[in-house]
């Protein structure tokens, strides 16, 4: 079965100039692809006429023109309401239309979620859409979820993304029950605050794998295969973790750059550097889930390089591939059942929980 | 003027041998400072005739017995109820008395704070004790608060903490001006949850240094002195980086660990690794002030070595020596007053913000 993907070819800090080579690169690796570039024609069939390819790959490309280009500041209400030809739009149109099954975009975030949330609209059951990104850990790597797109969030939102988050793990990494967590202040079920409270009971009443809370440190001791918390806290913890890496970073290489000697020995350390350095490579882990629409949509970092954005585009692939939205679809009506049943194991804690939601 | 602490030799995971001996450290570097050593009076005694101390050093110590102990994992409640003679108690109690300026104990945190607030009351004009943590940054060290003592908090709150978060800053470190930060998910104003938003009208209307929003990464790039945050969102956010530092840290152990010549390497890039080692060490930023008590209480890690221990006690010195409390007290009252003026300003915003507090 051939995977058909849209590139929003015009959005990130680089443009054609990544998302195209990034293409080629992806489309030679997997024969079972086809992509379709969206962006200004011209220059993307100049890009591509430029690139040494062989035909078999490039009979698996096609352009596709899009008049218009969503700033990286652009207000996302104003990419809306007025870029209605832009290369994002027409990629998230070309899933609606069902002529690919996801799309990838390196472009405002606000704008593809503004976008994405009004062309595609939200699976029945679940509110809002959530961001979903891989982290690594000391074990291997967990999803972490919401990120950013939702900042006041009530216990029925957070089990919708517990559900999306754990179809999407075990669809993709094909792991039959993925540990779920719930990013928390204590172990203890008395900690944190009332929404991640009322989660935590919801969640029990499912038939996800709840491992229970989980600690900012547990994250990546790899304590859960996904880890659910507001857009607020999620934000706040990839962007700490970030600046920490960034910082220890800047520090290790300072300590190297001291002198001569310790200049040396870093010439002499350079290859275990140099696979430390891999092993924690942020690129690998690129391309970010918006996870509730009724279609597949990978938000790239902006700065993306080649290397980056082809990671963002398997993602897209594996996700199409394994049917994710159509998991997440047939999963969410039956998740809907038994979050109501949970509701009446306890009605006086429920009325609490169902007047916050 | 002489400094006096009292010490909760029986809290934290090892007790006595550190806590004594970080105090017998202590008083030897600070000829101005008295410390009392309180816990289980034979064993301490016992302890203090093994050191071989100078009398001059030995004579600012003194031992008062308390004969229970609060345990790591003690409910907070039963702690306060049943232990009124523990040594975390009766070291809190000397600071009620004033006969001493400060404590620190390196015991269970939530017993601490609750015997705190219990016995020595808040400070008018504040709500809620915040616990607020000094942390290393790429320019030099930030303060966050809180770290998990308030998981639901309104504006009001969170205006208060920054408050003390600035007047500490400011007497400890002797800056004029803190730069205060505000923890978001984006540098614009009109990002954040509702809690968030409602702070930064509040703090724009104080004549603190009021920097604006500050992101997960701006943190560790040294944005602001003072980082101000709910106790969920800051608890997430020192734990998360604990656990990515360990991971950095074992994953960079592992590299050189890998075969004979990588060991070698490791050998001779020993020196460095040290010194980028000590530049994090997490010792160094031991002891977290619990912020709008009346009297200054500092929570050691539990885990607490010697070398971390008294440099706990070292802050509890400096936060007496420059007289926190006082200039916290002080300034709130005229704070109370600018806030209720910030939230004439704009009457239909301010509505909603009363609402919330």
């Amino acid at each position: 079965m051939t995977v058909k993907i849209a590139i929003d070819c015009m959005g990130g800090d680089h443009g054609p100039k990544v998302t195209v080579a990034a293409a080629l690169a992806f489309v030679a690796e997997f024969p079972d692809a086809e992509l379709t570039l969206v962006g200004h024609a011209d220059r993307l069939e100049s890009r591509l006429r430029r690139a040494s390819t062989d035909k078999a790959v490039r009979d698996r490309l096609r352009v596709v023109h899009a008049s218009e280009v969503v700033a990286m500041d652009e207000p996302p209400a104003l990419a809306l309401r007025n870029k209605k030809d832009s290369s994002m739009r027409v990629a998230i149109n070309l899933v609606k239309s069902g002529e690919v099954a996801a799309c990838v975009s390196a472009g405002n975030t606000g704008a593809l979620m503004a976008i994405s949330r009004f062309v595609l609209k939200m699976l029945p059951g679940i509110d809002r859409p959530a961001i979903c990104t891989v982290i690594p850990t000391m074990t291997g790597q967990t999803r972490l979820l919401d990120l950013g797109a939702n900042v006041d969030c009530t216990a029925d939102h957070l089990l919708q993304f517990a559900v999306m988050g754990s179809i999407l793990t075990s669809a993709v990494e094909h792991i039959a029950a993925p540990r779920v967590g719930l990013l928390n202040i204590g172990e203890e079920d008395i900690k944190g605050n009332e929404v991640v409270k009322q989660t935590a009971e919801l969640l029990r009443a499912t038939d996800l794998n709840f491992v229970g809370n989980v600690e900012g440190d547990g994250v990546y001791k790899g304590e859960a295969d996904v880890v659910v918390c507001d857009g607020f806290v999620g934000n706040v913890a990839l962007k700490v973790s970030e600046g920490l890496a960034q910082m220890l970073s800047r520090f290790l290489r300072e300590e190297f750059e001291r002198n001569l000697l310790t200049r040396l020995i870093a010439l002499l350390a350079l290859p275990v550097l140099s696979r430390f350095k891999k092993r924690l490579d942020h690129r690998r882990y690129n391309g970010a889930s918006l996870l509730g629409l009724k279609g597949t949509v990978i938000k790239s970092h902006g700065s993306a390089d080649v290397f980056a954005f082809s990671q963002a585009i398997k993602r897209a692939y594996f996700e199409a591939e394994n049917g994710v939205i159509d998991k997440i679809a047939h999963r969410v009506s039956s998740y809907t059942g038994l979050q109501t049943a949970a509701l009446l194991i306890d009605p006086a804690k429920d009325s609490a929980a169902m007047g916050e939601a």
